[in-house]
């Protein structure tokens, strides 16, 4: 089953936790074992699994991701967001999660999140959901 | 099914947009609803998707990669390339794309790039259609 | 086929090879065409696949890996592992690797790596396969 994740972020850089709808598309679709998909189908977005419990990591995640990849004199992309499309595949835009007992198998601390590198922006993210 | 995409890169870094191959092997396979899984079997190079549209990205993100992960003086290494070895990590050897309809489910900007860290040299990138 | 494999990391950062227990997880399971699912369920660890003939690209891509993503003074989660989530995120938590004829399908030099970012702990690796 494909389902599509709409994420409206409010910040230039963040990280949206969308384990509960990847979670609910899990359950609709009926999967008991299996695999899911996460895609994101935007350049300067991407999804990574991480730390769900202190809000601080996350914090620290963006403040990192900006260091590592800043905007850099030598880009020549007229949109100035060169530096959100680096950090875009330095995360990747596909993941997936495997699927026991109906159940997404994450562990104790790990969710689900987009990555925005470039908002304020309406987002999607799909979500693909196979028995196997 | 299984394909193996022939590319041939020309720089010491370069990315190279594999995403037309990447289609027409999702044709031929006749899968109309199911996952495209994309890999590559080499150590210094990687697989990504990002912008199809400017070529001042792929300049940019090539550039960021070489500033982000350079050689250092601590790499011991003898080949030399230790910096393409960290990139082929960062980025990833393998991604997958959803296919409906027969279609791989890309956004509007997105393209399927083989990322070239070591260059020049023969690759070759994998590609496997499952329905589901 | 679900298996999970055991890893005990012995150094703070360190790429552990656990290609040959994957491979059995890969003959266990009896598929012989399908896909090879790996999945870290830990957030400052990742997985990758990278060379496995030459030690010396472990050695220094750890190195640079602590280079691209050191501890950083605006960090504020407590626990004071802020790098090790970024550099999970960078690496990434799941990967999938063909299998054909009962092999998982690497390339010549390409070996499969848990990586420790903050050890040394007991961590797990999930292994799937599905035939198709």
């Amino acid at each position: 089953m494909n389902t599509t994740i709409n994420v409206k972020s409010l910040k230039k850089a963040e990280f949206i936790d969308i384990t509960r709808d990847v979670r609910s598309a899990v359950m609709e679709s009926g999967v008991k074992d299996g695999v899911c998909y996460v895609f994101v189908p935007h350049t300067t977005a991407a999804v990574t699994i991480n730390e769900g419990a202190d809000p601080a990591v996350l914090h620290d995640m963006v403040g990192a991701f900006d260091k590592i990849a800043p905007d850099e004199p030598f880009f020549k992309h007229a949109e100035g967001n060169s530096d959100a499309h680096v950090k875009s595949s330095m995360v990747g835009a596909s993941l997936h999660v495997i699927i026991s007992r109906g159940e997404l198998v994450l562990g104790t601390w790990q969710a689900i999140y987009f990555c925005e590198f470039d908002g304020p922006r309406q987002r999607k993210v799909l979500v693909k959901t196979v028995e196997g």
